[in-house]
């Protein structure tokens, strides 16, 4: 019972070689490209330009760490428990870049790919910006990609991103529009609301090309990296344990005295 | 009730900077570091130099896309099931990097670092594979990193890191012990057994002085990005339903017919 | 800094007992509490009647075992990797049960409670039926819980659910409410659309009080145990490999054949 | 090319029935089996006698909720970043369910297997029991299932479980030899290692005939039922992110105020 064809162009080995999207593995590939830019290849079946690799590299390396998160810290429990399968204590982490974290991104380039599906270089950006803000506005939805509780006035990653996809050829109509929905919505909303790090990173993502569905992973595969950092550092110095002990103790505290009571 | 002080190098924010491993990120990181020499300095806590950089993206790179493995294929299976939360088919994915794939890697890091703790320019490295390979005999162990069950006669992915490894001035003790272990296995056991693709990873991690305990973690990082790219495909040419329909179909037709009968 | 108490009601223990959910484990609940009782009591914070036992033990068993699905695979997939870790073999199988799969579940309870949030004896559902069946139409949105591709004429599994309900006084007004909206969809829709095994999952979890956003975790801890039994049948006859090589064979032969060529 | 048959006896689907394990789901399991009951028969392809039930479920209800545990820790962190996959919460939390914790239960249940894998009931246990604390010794290996850190002298869950089953006709020679191993390990150790519930459990499991490599599986499903349980908390009085900004603030303490200084 065949219903479909079952076809992938990914990668295939013969005993004497390796092949991966077209490439051989170790003439083409091993000493050619970098992981990032073997990243890139992943996602878009091409080896980047030297400005694309700049840009995406650093879009990237901006998504693999940000320290004791709660993605971090699951990984670190999982990895107390299961030392033996640090894979698992990984995946654990990922696990949790979600709505909530990396989510924004996906938002975000969503939004400017749907509504620039073909970014024609004369058209007027600020109209749609205006329709955007007021569509989310109504629906009483959070704009993605703006705004950060933390990164007060401006998150830095932002205008750092926006400075190296310029300095690339890399900043056009995707992040054009990202800045201008920004100032929109901080006349709507009547407060600052600037470009963060995810709007920034989304509106390069779909400069590269990327489709909004797979921009996600991009956080996904980074973090990975920092994860297995933080499992380093939890084999060296580790704080989970720790931690558990201190929130059991007081979450648990009234359950306490009042069976010594 | 506080046992033990909780610290974490790692990273922190503040409302202007963040900082990353004691760097400015937007500074100092981003347009500067590449997403492998990143995942070096979360491994080392340095920045690599030109060679180490070369040659850690070529191990990292090597390990990114395997096609259709068994990792590969749950993410897809998972992705099927849940593609609102892709972040989750990545994780089921890594779940299974365990012993029978990338431990290998980490099996022979290992053997190679408590054979040479300090690698000493003038040792005489012979008599130490000498003594491995009997020792492994002795327990009925498998030697890893050497052999291979498609890769014949020789896993092509070997001479090339080691190639680009010398190239880079990195092809050290570490390198030579493995290939020395390789060649008396083949003594030993009377048959070819070549260095393999995850010998000559974990020898090179070695010479980079990767702690062996983190070693699988390149595999992970590295698997990461393969796997966004499995999902990607995914998106756009399915196979997991079609494989699942498959097996059931053919697994459970003894059952099936049984019932008909 | 600390902004909020963090506190814990489910468990604790002291050196001669453990408490769980203001029950001694010991004299309480061991030996007096079934899995099934245990699990309801995880969720409803006390234990069941004989009725409420009876009813929640069959919708958690009916999701217990679905065969070879998606999540299965991924897990057997998972332990051929990493067969020293099986919990991250059930993990990656859990990892799968989102929107596709044991969502519609959530999806039915959702409906239901937000359509009946204080279900009221003398309240007449028709027209309740009549407008979410519309207003679903109107949105263009599949109505969760009814039809199957599969079962037909009619998931046998549905009518069971409800008899077993009904045997034990609670087949209520959110059971009445789905089968009311599979058959007001019939008309609407001019086909049949009884209710499904999810559907009365769904409305059976409203009757016995559980929160709509906590449905979809009966499915999951159900399926935990189902995934427990396939890494069993993988140990003693393995199909992941074979389903593996038989994939990438086909898969990637337009690869192979291209480069014989 | 087809190298092997792939078969699975587990279930199967027909338009009208579903067939689980050789029984039809709505008409032999579906309102007859318990959810315990259910986890039994996917164990070991029968159903459970009345004291089997009785047992099994015992064992299972007490892996069920320690309360904060790393594990339902990872799963709230998790849940916090990915609130719309829950299903990937619970598979964070199960990742570290590996050698630290529930596989104490399975060095025990295989320790039991290997010394007894065919309990004479007119064998002498006392000079097993000395055998095997006297090898443990000898390799330095931590005996699996005896002594506790937090439940002193006595972990009160072995000696109810060891009730549990003699009241069943199920405390045969693996409960015995269980028993004796500890007091050999008092004798040799000259301090009080009583068995623990991990050590109960897998004597237990022995009794009911389940093989040692399935049952990390038991701890395994319990505890998914359990981390459902701490998501309906983390909803409904969230500690996650709470957790998280102390430990942030604490371990990167000497961090900022570098930075301020």
């Amino acid at each position: 019972m065949k219903r479909k064809r079952m076809r992938s162009d990914i990668a295939w080995s013969a005993p004497d070689r390796i092949t991966v999207k077209n490439r051989d593995l170790c003439n083409d590939i091993l000493g050619k490209l970098s992981l990032g830019d073997m990243a890139f290849l992943e996602l878009t079946d091409r080896t980047p330009t030297a400005q694309e690799s700049a840009v995406f590299n650093a879009i990237a390396v901006t998504l693999v760490e940000h320290g004791l998160t709660p993605s971090a810290l699951a990984t670190r429990l999982t990895y107390a428990g299961a030392p033996e399968a640090m894979q698992a204590a990984v995946a654990a982490g990922l696990c949790g870049l979600g709505s909530v974290f990396v989510g924004s991104m996906e938002t975000a380039a969503r939004m400017l790919q749907e509504a620039l599906p073909q970014p024609d270089p004369g058209i007027d950006l600020q109209p749609i910006a205006r329709r955007l803000v007021a569509e989310c506005r109504a629906r009483q939805e959070i704009i993605g990609g703006i705004g950060h509780t933390l990164h007060k006035p401006v998150d830095p990653r932002a205008p750092r991103l926006f400075e190296i996809a310029r300095a690339n050829g890399l900043h056009g109509p995707y992040c054009r529009l990202m800045t201008l929905i920004a100032e929109e919505a901080q006349h709507a909303y009547g407060k600052s609301l600037p470009v963060n790090a995810t709007g920034a990173i989304g509106a390069i993502a779909c400069e590269l090309g990327l489709p909004w569905r797979i921009v996600r992973g991009v956080g996904v595969m980074a973090r990975a990296i920092g994860l297995v950092g933080h499992i380093l550092e939890e084999m060296r110095d580790p704080l989970a344990y720790e931690m558990k002990a201190r929130t059991e103790d007081e979450a648990t505290q009234h359950l306490r005295s009042g069976a010594r009571g």
